[in-house]
């Protein structure tokens, strides 16, 4: 679904609501967003569109509190606005400003999609001609503004002309592996298979995965990780079977004043997730359910975590 | 749901259409059905009547082709049909034979029962108080005529009065643990939480589970197990975090004939089951899934298999 937002409420609800989702998208999104809707107020004089472009950012940077990338941009967007200079018109409006803001939404867009090429480009000869890749979760281009973290080096190596083939886990209880990651790769021609979690072990078992290539919502200064719950199950079988398991992030992501993964909070999400499918109920309504959002894979297990500035390697002592 | 299932078509329909599953609760759901259907015709001549009881357990016994119970439950019936004595009346007719039948279906029943039992016995000090034990898709009140296999247990340690808690793994596709365990359990009064099959193993290393308990659909005479599909991923995480794996199984599950688990053959189930969530799609339509039913688990990682004889341990050399 494309969905074409112009007011300052359409941005904030796509935004609350995850019609947008995936950390870098959210940001570029609000960013584009917050030019969109200052458009129709560039007459303004430039001290009230100012104090407007703190008021729209305010709102939109509270659409989602806890996405990091979301606050950023909105900030980064903020201190644009009040270091651009006086215009050189003397009309004191604030188109001038509204064209610097525009600029820089578009430079948030172009870094984003930059560093989905620079983790692409370092991760690509993981992906040899006739590669059989395993992923968890949507790392492409539903959650970035470019070609994704995990599967950046996947489209590369499609563009190139190399047959790779996908195996995405469904990623239970949310499904982005089935709903997002097996839709952007067959829009793009990418043979891709879905399976149920429980699943991979026994492909990995098999022998009919090459590498494994996840993201990550945070990595620890020793090189553990915190992806998406069923990640760690990944990493134990793709040990056991010798399968190179690569976690692929934008360097941002990596927190040097993490010390490990034991310092990760876990976020436990609503128990309905998992009592219901797509909103229809699959337990009984009062059974209780554990949902945690993220597992710990240890960095020891990690074969390497490739970034937008190269492939580290364990023992990993990010600083 | 309780239904009253009556008539030859209705007893067969409940079987095909899965309303009755679980391998032992279809041999003795076919058994009793058969009985049933016959029971109408009490007043027929002996002659006609043994033809009918082949003719209805012809027709139950195709009902579910794969299913080995239901097969050699009806194959029981006829025998008994064939090897009873001539009536003690004079009458000629089928009531008395109609009554052995009864017997046997009770003996079906009762030998099923009395094999949970015993394998729920055995399993019983794996199960001390305070016990959190985690399973895996239903092996339960309802996949058997009595308190199931791996669930056996968990059944007579709360009789006891002992404290145990079961976390169990939702069971995608089919949803066998939030769908039926989790029900079955908290009918009993047994404290249960559903999680998504992802998340087992980072309970596994938070040293959240004392012991797994799972059944199997077939023991290879090496120990080899083959069991609903995510099994094997647990008994990954389980042997990294030194919790205790047993597999309880009535002792026809263990199959000398098939050397290891590289013999079995793992049934592919439809691909909508990976695409679909209880009838709505979750995914495109036209993508591949991959749907192994079952996955295979070596038995050197089993750290016990408990039948209704007793607890096997490794190496196993089932004869």
């Amino acid at each position: 679904v494309e969905r074409d937002l112009r007011t300052l409420e359409e941005v904030r609800e796509a935004i609350a609501t995850l019609a947008v989702r995936g950390a870098p998208a959210i940001g570029v999104a609000a960013a584009m967003g917050l030019v969109t809707s200052l458009a129709p107020h560039a007459a303004e004089d430039l001290g009230p569109f100012r104090a407007r472009v703190k008021a729209h950012a305010r709102a939109l940077g509270a659409a989602r509190p806890t996405a990091v990338n979301l606050a950023w941009a909105m900030r980064r967007m903020v201190v644009r606005a009040e270091n651009e200079a006086e215009p050189r018109a003397a009309s004191g409006e604030a188109r001038e400003l509204l064209s610097a803001l525009r600029d820089e939404a578009t430079a948030i867009l172009e870094e984003d999609r930059a560093m989905c090429e620079a983790i692409g480009r370092h991760a690509l000869p993981l992906v040899p001609d006739g590669a059989r890749v395993l992923t968890h979760c949507n790392t492409g281009a539903l959650a970035t503004a470019g070609i994704g973290t995990a599967l950046a080096a996947v489209y590369l190596a499609h563009a190139e002309g190399r047959r790779v083939r996908v195996v995405a886990c469904e990623t239970r209880p949310l499904l982005q592996g089935s709903r997002l990651t097996a839709w952007e790769l067959a829009q793009a021609h990418i043979p891709v298979t879905i399976i149920a979690d429980g699943a991979a072990a026994s492909l990995l078992a098999a022998g009919e995965v090459d590498v494994v290539l996840v993201g990550a919502d945070r990595v620890a200064a020793n090189g553990d990780v915190a992806n998406k719950i069923g990640t760690y199950a990944l990493a134990l079988a793709a040990e056991r079977h010798r399968v190179p398991f690569y976690v692929c992030v934008p360097w941002s992501t990596i927190d040097p004043a993490t010390p490990d993964g034991a310092a990760i909070a876990i976020e436990q999400r609503p128990a309905d997730e998992i009592r219901q499918v797509a909103g229809v109920p699959v337990s009984p309504a009062a059974v209780h359910a554990l949902n945690p959002a993220f597992d710990v894979t240890p960095g020891g297990m990690i074969t390497g975590i490739v970034t937008d500035r190269g492939v580290h390697r364990t023992p990993y002592r990010f600083q």
